[in-house]
């Protein structure tokens, strides 16, 4: 077998440089980084078996740690990421991320995955940084928002800007100006990129964001508890002036959420309000009137992800990926259907 | 610590009859099973710490085995099994169950789990057994239906006769008497169970259950495959006759696809065919018409199921639950609504 030694010999660096270069980290040069990568291929080296030796076996498990299972959202993420895996001969399994457990989830999953995918969720850089000293891979599905290039965590998300774009301009057409934006409280989350696409082309409209509005509508990214604040809000119970005409939810369960709770008062939407989800849930396109959503392309994601680790376990570096979404218009918007 | 041949001189029996008492064998004495569990609690032996010690750490871990996690209720269900699991210290991994990789499975769980909790799919005996000489106990949420007393497998599910009863009386109340049932087709599934509860109801009541249309109503548990199915049935494409008024279907996504299935065609629900549901996820009470479903209480199954696995592996044996159901009418199949 082809030793990590072998490498830094024939590209004539160090081991430790030959680890960063696998890791993915930035500290090396991009001359250095190909005559690694050019060892790498013509050795034939792979990373994950000497790994795996070390191991005495394969684990051929992939841990995706999830958000919220209850959004069917993820839950369709997850099936294709399932396919994509088991073509490769791996299991996943799924756990829900939980910040406070995260040192015992550390060692429950060593020497236990090769890989691990994050589909919401945001390690620590404690947390990451244990994961890369063990060679395991990390990609996330959905950019957590406090991430960056700075953790050299790839991802697979779309492209929210030119969405929101989309979608703030169809609402501009159907007259609506003052636009809320209902998100999730926690700021380390991938609902908080949604949000901030969302500021932004909002800005560039030179359209107001209120930032009270915006801080109040927090629906955790469930029906129930979108449902509750909006009708508070509609009701004024708040003091929080209700001057739009339109939300955009971060996820389509909020949205759902919204539109029960204009129903239930007799808010007519799309006539006195219009609401709109981000994700297109099969719920969304069979309510009355049906949702306009951004669609984010499930399959492409999942299928994505998943082979961006497995190149990864394979000691080939990734850049993010942003995909394409698609506006869905209907009922919930547009007043003439 | 309590060894087992300690137990086993207490109660004044063969190390292998504290197994089999452990394991809910039942082939042991009821006389003897009393005195083998009463030396367990007067010695405070914790069959699981023996195991833990011999892989010199405790797994804390539980895997779930789900059918198939696209579906609202198997999630919804989830979060109160992972719920109850954190409270007693444990880590919840979920993995979507292949028949065809039942071997690998084993592999991979060896020595990984404490328990495993079956959502939907059944193992094959050798697994069951497998599984049982490790002592690493297996509990069902929602009894798979060839499952019976036969596998000492405890589960958690709901009483479905009584709640088929309700569904079926109250359909007749409504003027309906040729009922079509819509399922999957596998026949190990927790789905024949519910199907099985509607063919015994439909007997006692002296209603005719029509196989053919049962056989062709195979809506695979999704939401596109019951709307596409139902759909070629209504338009006669199939040659079988559907003189039926109303559906029955196994879980609310296949549901939610026959209504949609009439919406396109214009057939009205509940005036020309009248839907029902068996679980109540959140999509069916927001649909227009809302679906009248049986509301299979999620938090008080995932619960119990949990519990149960917990005191298997604590050694207290464990007899199946059923719970209650209750029948939520809505829009769906009352035409006044």
């Amino acid at each position: 077998m082809v030793t990590r030694q072998e490498v830094a010999d024939r590209a004539g660096v160090s081991v430790a440089v030959v680890s960063y270069v696998l890791n993915g980290r930035k500290i090396v040069k991009e001359e250095t980084k190909r005559r690694v990568q050019e060892a790498i291929r013509e050795l034939g080296y792979r990373p994950n078996q000497t790994a795996r030796s070390l191991k005495t076996k394969k684990s051929q498990q992939i841990a995706v740690l999830i958000h919220y299972i209850g959004n069917p959202f993820e839950a369709g993420l997850l099936l294709h990421i399932e396919a994509t895996a088991k073509q490769h001969g791996y299991f996943v399994f799924v756990q829900t991320y939980d910040p406070n457990r995260e040192e015992e989830l550390r060692g429950l999953l060593m020497g236990r995955v090769d890989g691990v995918l994050l589909l919401g969720p945001c390690f620590s850089r404690e947390t990451l940084e244990y994961f890369n000293s063990l060679e395991i891979p990390i990609v996330s599905v959905m950019q957590p928002s406090t991430w960056g290039e700075r953790n050299n965590v790839p991802y697979v998300d779309i492209a929210w800007l030119p969405m929101m774009r989309n979608l703030i301009s169809h609402l501009r057409q159907q007259g609506h100006e003052r636009i809320a934006f209902m998100s999730e409280g926690g700021q380390n989350l991938h609902y908080a990129v949604r949000y901030h696409a969302f500021c932004e082309v909002m800005r560039l409209e030179g359209l107001h964001t209120d930032a009270a509005v915006s801080r109040y509508l927090n629906g955790s990214g469930r029906f129930e508890q979108a449902k509750m604040v909006l009708g508070r809000l509609l009701e004024g119970e708040e003091g929080v002036l209700t001057d739009f005409t339109a939300i955009v939810c971060a996820n389509d369960l909020m949205a759902a959420g919204c539109l029960a709770a204009c129903h239930e008062r007799g808010i007519r939407v799309p006539h006195d309000m219009a609401i709109a989800g981000c994700e297109n849930i099969l719920m969304s396109s069979q309510l009355s009137p049906p949702l306009t959503v951004i669609d984010y392309p499930r399959q492409l994601a999942g299928e994505a992800a998943m082979n961006m680790l497995l190149d990864r376990m394979n000691g080939i570096t990734a850049e993010p990926i942003l995909l394409s979404g698609n506006l869905i218009v209907r009922g919930s918007t547009r007043s003439n259907e």
